[in-house]
């Protein structure tokens, strides 16, 4: 596979860990085995790999544990899968569009029947469920969901689009009363507020949760999808009410950008897993080149990278393209 | 006019200071003359009064210096008008909407070709514009816009929807190029965020400038009008960067909220001028009982009403029945 540098080049840092994935995904199992999941350039499947080391992801063999639908609700457009284990199952969240409305996107989940996601049935559950006094959650195009548990509880992150006519893309939480339902009403965590969050349109989206030290962040992608494309971060106290917006802060400028000279662009919607060293590691996606032919929506070469994740002395993560994992 | 008590009562506390007047405002002026305007019952046109007390507005005399058209934009609904003297001139910014989609509420100016509102002919300058990089303001039902100044800049707030289907009513804030254009995009200042936010509708609306010691604090109105309207509030420091609105502190309670033992029930829509010595006075509109037959918003019983702004050891106004101008 080729990796064109068009106004761009391979440099000692940006060699993709896996190419042509974008929206990664890797979890650290708490049996030590490692899997990962992406978007596929295609948009048709969902695909999962596991390994027993990180860096064994990246030739590991992948298994498609579902395919899009013919048509209908699920059959198009399917983005950004997350592999997670909560209430007791394997659970995977995703995106879908429609064949006849291919903006009609959604999230889903997938459950497994079994304890090996790799090997056993996954069934359908349908459309994440808001809470019953909800009635807002899921009417737009909604996507990106994520789910993490603070003090025994589990928490719902997505990104849904408002407004009429063009529309804003916000992230928004909830908590969860199972792995398929929703026990609260939305409520708004970030809109793009800043400049860098409205390059071409107006986008939050791609969440994904690190804790540290007593502190929840929130890492999120801005702008459209390309050169433009960047993370923001919110944080919040781990003893805090997570569903009360103002108690959340919010990074005035990104923490990763496109690095021309280091051969980044638009690095972006990221997760979190750690090394075997228990060490943190922010799994992303990025361009080599700047010049996109056509939609990038539809330029396959978005590729899965490995960053290390640093901690400064405040307790604030940090992203810096030097501690790139190669 | 009558006042009945359905379920409620007249009290030593809640007297109107004018009757059947909702969304009141009054301007104190550079001359020491003070304006009132507000929404009448009937929604069909703006009316100004002038006195040179504050007290004097409740038996001056009305004066209409519009009427609403007979159809298309401005012929419905004419709501919340406000008088604000600036870039040299009297302008009154006002929501209207249309006979044949009553609820397509945008805001509207009218502009003074002379120096006295009372007396001298009102032109109509259309539509408030927003910034030509703004390509989302205005475009759904919007309403209440105020104005105010700080550091030789003005800034308009108005409330807008977003949201498919059922909508949810958020503040935004912008600065002006001109009494009637906006020169920045859209930037959000409040969404209901809290419980007391989205009784029976997710609304914040009304929104109200006042400075105290060095800080700007807007109260805004919260929830369906009847009894659950209440009043939020927002502050910043005058040097803060007022586009950021993380740099804005919101109450996590409401500041004034209905009191059925002394007899106000959904209060809210506020607006603020100064007693003859210069202390703060709030203007705000409340019914004197709680059970509305039919559609709350054409129950024509929410009265002006009168308090004194108190402020406590930190800065902060203090909004407490025991105040109320008798």
């Amino acid at each position: 596979m080729e990796t064109r540098p068009r106004n761009g080049k391979i440099t000692e840092y940006n060699q993709p860990f896996i190419e042509q994935r974008a929206d990664p995904y890797v979890l650290r199992h708490n049996d030590g085995k490692y899997y990962f999941t992406a978007s596929v350039p295609a948009y048709d499947r969902i695909a999962l790999r596991c390994a027993d080391s990180l860096t064994g992801l990246a030739s590991a063999e992948e298994k498609t544990v579902w395919t899009k639908h013919e048509s209908g609700p699920m059959s198009r457009h399917i983005w950004a899968p997350e592999l997670h284990f909560l209430f007791g199952k394997w659970y995977i969240y995703f995106a879908a569009g429609e064949q006849d409305n291919k903006w009609k996107i959604r999230p889903y989940v997938l459950e497994c029947l079994g304890e090996d996601p790799m090997a056993d049935e996954w069934i359908e559950k349908g459309k994440i469920q808001r809470s019953d006094d909800d009635i807002y959650s899921f009417e737009a195009f909604s996507l990106d969901g994520t789910v993490f548990e603070n003090k025994g509880e589990w928490y719902y992150i997505w990104a849904e689009k408002v407004s009429v006519g063009i529309q804003i893309s916000n992230l928004y939480i909830a908590k969860m009363e199972s792995a398929t339902k929703l026990s609260t009403a939305q409520v708004l965590l970030t809109t793009p507020d800043y400049d860098w969050e409205r390059v071409d349109i107006w986008v939050n989206e791609g969440p994904a949760v690190i804790k540290h030290d007593g502190r929840i962040f929130v890492t999120y992608s801005a702008s459209a999808t390309g050169e433009c494309y960047c993370m923001g971060m919110l944080s919040i106290d781990e003893n805090a009410e997570l569903l009360d917006p103002r108690a959340w802060k919010k990074e005035r400028y990104p923490v990763l950008g496109s690095d021309p000279e280091k051969g980044f662009f638009g690095p972006g919607h990221n997760s979190f897993t750690q090394a075997a060293d228990g060490s943190d590691v922010c799994v992303f996606h990025a361009r080599t080149y700047r010049d996109i032919e056509g939609d990038p929506l539809y330029d396959p070469n978005r590729h899965t990278m490995l960053m290390k994740v640093k901690w400064n002395d405040d307790g604030y993560p940090v992203f810096d393209y030097e501690n790139m994992v190669r």
